[in-house]
């Protein structure tokens, strides 16, 4: 029904120094994440750009993963407020996935933490204003603290040929980049911060472009790290894309107000890992972390994998029924997969239905019901 | 170039109780405010709905105005601090403007306070994460206070005749409603607020819709209300619409994240008298006020009205330019008004450029330009 609805555009959602490139490359829609655009899809398909990540190597105009700059004598002990995970041993260099919690341990980001410095961060968020909560939490405290969203707009380059790529641009130090680690390399006379990282499950890198907009056209410059990716990876057979619902879906990698919401605590979302019962600092939503700890969960993300055509998803969540009808859970995310060649989607399911194999059923938007198997995440190969 | 682009929906984007409404009454474009759908147009054209609404009226979902609900003992000591505007002679049943501002002075948010009692009030909020700035500073002071976002949404009945519309369906009650003023109607069974008020400068009233989901379907009931609205609204000539371009701009109706952002203080928007010099109560971000106050602002925010064909308005500010061809401002807002017959637009200007009548070029976006006057707001009659 909604799927041909323009989006309205304002200066409110707001462009970023690549949306000029992206529309010459035929962006057919975009979405917004932290007031800002985020591309879509180009002129191929879901399918047809999938199959070209999984080979090849794609620019995508990730700006909207705005970074919150935490910086300051207390910078370090903020962030250790704002996540159950530890960073006591975190380095300069490393990037940390932290789940971010609420008082009563509702998921309200799970961002990608940068160490740059002993006193300086970035937290590169999901959509949520993070800014906001980092700064009237140390405004309550009167923490010693600077927070701002410097100017900062990442490009993420995804792919198998992404490092062969950035390699005949940056040098061979960029094979030196391990997952999660960054370095900073020299552009145009200016530092960038390159990690290896992004939101698929090929290799990739991102990018956080940084330039100071007192001193540079931010455009100007955008453009020019776009057009220097873009002329370079002509011989790979580069892509615009974007992060891949396919792709994402396959490798389980959940989206934040897709999948989960601050309705929902880390367990329930697999993260136990970050929020080991060890646990000796201090943090919010700890207390009641604590006690969902002690009662057990009663949903986690599990996997779904369903028959019949291709089922779109726009935007509802598709209802998953136990084989005797009782509601179980509800498709967030949901996509044809081409090489397992089902339907497969993610979903909180209910604890009595977590064995591997579960047969379900799912409903769709028109009434049908499908059969459907409960599955692990990642998605099997 | 960004006028084709579609919405990529997803569940991120929130859907309201009445999108299936507003889907069935066809629906041109969305945007997205606070995580959630906002309805932009339908099949007439900004104009066509520009002159219903100044003559009839229509029905808006602005579900998007979520409530950010602030009860317990602190809570009305902590709405003081997040506000310059005194709330102290504030009485139950009011509705005031509230700016907030960080600590630097900067607006992040021009949100309307509703008092539902002593200790309970609603903070009806523009685009930016407020539920996560005053949970972030409540839990950085340890305050008594609860801090959630309540299942209300919001629907607008705007223009000369939304009073008899409404008296039709909940009687006499309703023309007791003052401007800035809310009473609470039988809806079903429920209890609603109903305030005097609304994003446009007809007259209109504001439904806070809410169900607690627990015990009713919220879509069910939102389209019960919307059904029962839009029946009693037939012979009052109803039409579906959304806030109005042309009249918010007319109006001197500024926008949060278009007009004016976290760059810019209340004075720059004219917003002083909500931040007299008598202020006595604490506030975050008074220092630095006081600080600009003293100093005096650069710029503030003024109509301009200009010459040639329709400018349409698609996201990208266009530059003021001083007779002499000095950058003086952007508009952030802009549209033909069929009324006044030119273009008009708002705009912050530099202080030495303040004087009505004050003669301007504007640059449009193909690099031509155009005559302007700078003029006070809201635009004269």
């Amino acid at each position: 029904m909604t799927k041909n609805i323009k989006l309205n555009m304002s200066r409110r959602i707001r462009r970023t120094p690549y949306t000029n490139r992206v529309e010459e490359h035929g962006v057919s829609d975009f979405t917004v994440v932290n007031h800002m655009l985020l591309p879509k899809g180009f002129k191929n398909s879901v399918e047809e750009d999938y199959w070209h990540l999984s080979k090849e190597v794609q620019i995508w105009d990730v700006s909207c993963q705005r970074q919150v700059q935490i910086s300051g004598p207390d910078a370090a002990a903020l962030i250790q407020k704002l996540t159950p995970r530890s960073i006591k041993t975190m380095e300069t260099g490393k990037c940390f996935y932290i789940p971010m919690l609420n008082e009563n341990a509702g998921m309200i980001n799970d961002p990608v933490l940068l160490k740059l410095d002993d006193d300086m961060f970035w937290v590169s968020i999901a959509d949520s204003d993070i800014l906001l909560w980092a700064k009237g939490y140390a405004l309550g405290l009167n923490l010693d603290v600077n927070i701002e969203e410097p100017d900062v707009y990442p490009l993420a380059i995804q792919g198998p040929k992404s490092e062969d790529l950035l390699v005949s641009i940056f040098g061979e130090e960029i094979k030196k980049i391990k997952f999660f680690n960054f370095r900073v390399v020299d552009f145009e006379g200016t530092k960038q911060v390159i990690a290896r990282s992004g939101y698929s499950k090929q290799d990739g890198f991102e990018i956080y472009f940084k330039v100071h907009e007192k001193y540079f056209d931010k455009v100007e410059m955008g453009e020019k790290l776009w057009d220097t990716i873009w002329e370079a990876g002509k011989k790979f057979n580069i892509s615009p894309g974007c992060p891949n619902l396919i792709d994402r879906i396959e490798g389980g990698l959940m989206s934040y107000g897709n999948d989960f919401t601050g309705e929902n605590n880390p367990l329930e979302c697999n993260l136990e890992k970050y929020c080991k019962d060890d646990v000796s600092h201090d943090f919010i939503g700890k207390q009641a972390l604590s006690k969902i700890k002690n009662e057990g969960i009663k949903q986690k993300m599990m996997g779904i994998i369903f028959d019949g055509d291709p089922c779109p998803s726009i935007g509802q969540p598709l209802q998953v029924l136990s084989k005797d009808n009782k509601k179980i859970g509800q498709i967030t995310s949901g996509i044809f997969s081409p090489r397992i060649k089902k339907n497969i989607g993610l979903s909180m399911i209910l604890k009595e239905y977590w064995n591997v194999g579960e047969s379900v059923f799912i409903q769709t938007l028109d009434g049908g019901k499908r059969n459907g198997t409960i599955t692990s995440l990642p998605f099997p190969d």
